[in-house]
């Protein structure tokens, strides 16, 4: 089951990824119903960036990174390439010459559940990457792995084509076929919350707006 | 025993409260005979804040931020907050909406044992939270906690009205009843550490100044 | 075996340490053979920093930083202080008013398997700090410990004269006796990287450049 | 996405899973490639127990047991259910009185990526759970969460039919369409596994007996 | 605030403390509303003890275990000791000759929020303790802390006198003032689970004789 | 540096090693003034072996066992196999094969900073491990590690030839130069363990026996 490259995935459309990038994590998380963030281990190397893009996936054994060498040839402009690890591991997988070669490709971001090394380099480059831990432990290129298999990453499913949405709040998992539906809900819940947030600025609360003090008083809040 | 919303709290003289944020986490826990002091897994979401403020404290359960709602409405002007859950969580139990709320009510600073999300629009807001963790991930409002009663945070007992000092050390908790002598012990302090300094800074050897060679000796340490 | 204090120790050439500090962490790991590189949880208190040293090690006991009093004495301009305690601590063994102490002695860098404090007052006076943990909670001054002894700092052994190399991606110590051959390595590799990295910028792919398609087909890599 | 219950599933065959039951986690883990493995915190109460069983799935909120209830009515003699909370808990879903309704119900085990509880009970009636911790932190039942869809537990996809294995070494999972390729690979190894045994016992060497020695001397292996 | 040792403390009504520890800690923790349960790390060295009494409680330094000796003499019969270090330790505070001491004095059992050794004599001598570590690793004697003060272990606050209650789930504290109200509360949820075992092991749903299925199909649950 | 195997090595006398392993983890730490002592983490797969033996060194790569298979030929009845992988990993390097063959070779025993599996068949063979975790998850044989050279495992330096004392409480380590100093040390301790003993067991306090009452006044401390 290991050893497998597919070469074509399908990606969704540019409009979708690019609004799930600009609502950021917490939005499309609640959107999804509050499914697919990855562990809050997964940490930005640098503070600022915020994007969505189609996943690459690769599956790859403990400290042997060879396979992230063959999935850069099957990834377009905006992808971003989402790396698991066969059992945990916090080597440093990735470093400036890989970095590189993927924004050589105009490949968006890098996701690997392990490490990460020449972050300053990377930080120079603005190359985003969200990682579980900043390595310089090299890495082997000597067993196989597969790429654009279905993987699991910081305790998140990803399938190839899903759309990675990711900011300084961590990494959210959008499945292809939910797209449209979690962007409509992202949508609603924005409008929703610009016309909360005025009346928060304007010192109404939360109690008040969204009409929670009789369900409390229900539940036998008392106040002394 | 849960429930209990105490809407009264007694809270310390303002001036006592500027003077201990100004000495700082590390002063102040030294100032309090080394006691005090939260867990180091709480850290702040941005670097350079260094404030100091009544506690408001908030319990609730896991995966639940009702209370928080609740609590807003008790606090004033230079407050802080303190939330635990009742049992160990990371999820994201405040963002920028309800920072939004605190900031309106001129409510100072967040302190939690859990999640926080929303960290990059909290930063521009320049709204502090020291937290357990970054993460998305959505709590409900199901159940009941408490506000204003004696809570255990990161290792630290805190009751409402005690003192929490805050900034890039970490967070440190004055019980009200030693304010006083803690600020007089935080005054001696830096009064003595001035002096330190500049003997420091001119070269001198603190094995000098603190007079620690003779006792070195008798413990028995060899120089070879 | 505890209580010693070797005051004199061999120090590499300056300008092999210079070279070192130059290469960086993660270029000085792959030219040892992959050996030498502290555990991840070894942080800097701020990015940025990149340099080398000769290390004088101190081993401690839990809780108590006398001994870095006692270093002081023995370290010269350019140095690296390198801690460890002899079980497990996260304590704030290093502070504003030792950084003082050592910025006075030219000291270039703290190394600490442990925590420290006053975060804010060290990024100021740019006095880079390495260490497990950021943590206010104080030490005391009651036990003996040992200067420029072999020690074992997160998971690597350091001897007093090697060198300590660190940066953002973390800690990497070269034995003393290793130094002329890491360098040479170092050199190399940069040289490689060099000529690599421009081919990668201009599309090229690692598979080509290193020639790897044979032996992933050798393996048994299919494509789908 | 939550709040749905499918009640029907489709389960492997009974002597598929007896099989695999005999042949024990390592053993199928490797026939399956060395994937399906749940992370190794994921510990049994007690020792000794060995079994394997079609998987009933149950996702719950953090803190939440509801969802158990409603899942022991859709379960059969012989399945294993498994849980895993939305968010990391480790508060103790389940006890003695849960674990009564299941073996009333004939219900071989559970696993759970959260805590347990009454673990001294649980031994006396031989009900194998697998566990992330023992903790008697009781849990509500205020929040829907659904049984029988896809979850992922402990890094680890698991699908309603799935089989699950779970023994001393932890718990690994077999997806239903790979059960007799899995068990076909498994059959083999132990075969060659028992061979193998019998010629190491008498003394022989696996270097020898695999033939390593010429490969290790290719790589460059020196003895000294 | 350290160097105190308050040698007078009050002690629960014996009946009180016996009827708890055999109720347990899972009940007694649900008797409590959920509250008073020290963090799961906190293991029993073997199985199958289940005790409570009144707790002497000392705080100490990390690394020190100097004031175990000064609690013993503070002890009487069926006291449990309760110890927690002011900054984490794992080190080992307590070992076989300590438990000669406490078992002369006929105290209990000990909790310690560090490390334990001589975990087989223990085990032989059947002298209970619940630890957060196995470890030799050796303590000094050189600082005060403080005897029957109130502190914080593993989380949960502990005055002396409080009624420490310890089984294979962990270690719960029932404040001295809530004893009765729990012991009433603890009686009442067991008659209710004796009753609720008997129709569990009959075959009888949760879902059903909890009346459950209304509110959960209100909340929107779903069977397909 | 990596790919080498000494074929030969000095092991210490066996009547030091036999006495090392009679006086236990604990006593011996003490004796060779609290060092050696590897991190709480590593475990003993079963309670009760308690021994002691020469180390026959192992580092290896994250993952991978082949060097494992290396040594064995280099092991004398009576060793013990020290195994570090030079990045942390939990995967499960060693089961009930392999365990075979160390026994055909009368192999003592293995400690290894990873995972182990199998851990039932272990148990029956009564072939004792110390390990940090406990996991099935299979290992490769592609790279070269090292036989017999000095390592770092679980936070200790060991060199062949060490010897390595393991029980209950965890794994310590002998410098072979300092066998004879430890023996001594550990000698006079349970000579002076058994005197304490019988006082202790008699009810006489620690604070008397040592004499430890005067200084605790000295050092400020206050009964109330």
């Amino acid at each position: 089951m290991t050893g497998i490259v597919k070469t074509e995935i399908q990606r969704p459309e540019h409009m979708i990824v690019e609004e799930l990038a600009a609502a950021g994590v917490a939005t499309v998380h609640e959107a999804m119903g509050r499914t697919g963030l990855m562990r809050p281990y997964m940490r930005p190397i640098f503070a600022g960036a915020r994007l969505a893009g189609p996943a690459v996936t690769v599956s790859l054994p403990p400290g042997d990174n060879w396979m992230i060498h063959v999935a850069i040839e099957h990834c377009q402009a905006g992808d971003v390439m989402v790396v698991a690890p066969t059992s945990p591991s916090e080597d440093g997988y990735f470093g400036e010459l890989l970095a590189t070669s993927l924004k050589a490709r105009e490949i968006q971001a890098l996701v690997v559940e392990a490490g990460v090394r020449d972050t300053r380099e990377l930080t120079e480059m603005r190359f985003p990457v969200w990682s579980k831990a900043v390595s310089a432990q090299g890495t082997i290129k000597q067993s196989l792995g597969s790429v654009n298999v279905p993987i699991v990453c910081a305790g998140v499913p990803v399938a190839p084509g899903d759309i990675v949405v990711a900011d300084d709040d961590g990494v959210c998992v959008v499945p292809a076929d939910h797209a449209w539906a979690a962007l409509e809900a992202a949508r609603e819940r924005l409008k929703k919350e610009d016309a909360m947030r005025q009346r928060l600025a304007a010192g109404e609360l939360g109690l008040d707006i969204y009409g929670m003090r009789e369900r409390l008083a229900e539940k036998g809040l008392k106040y002394e």
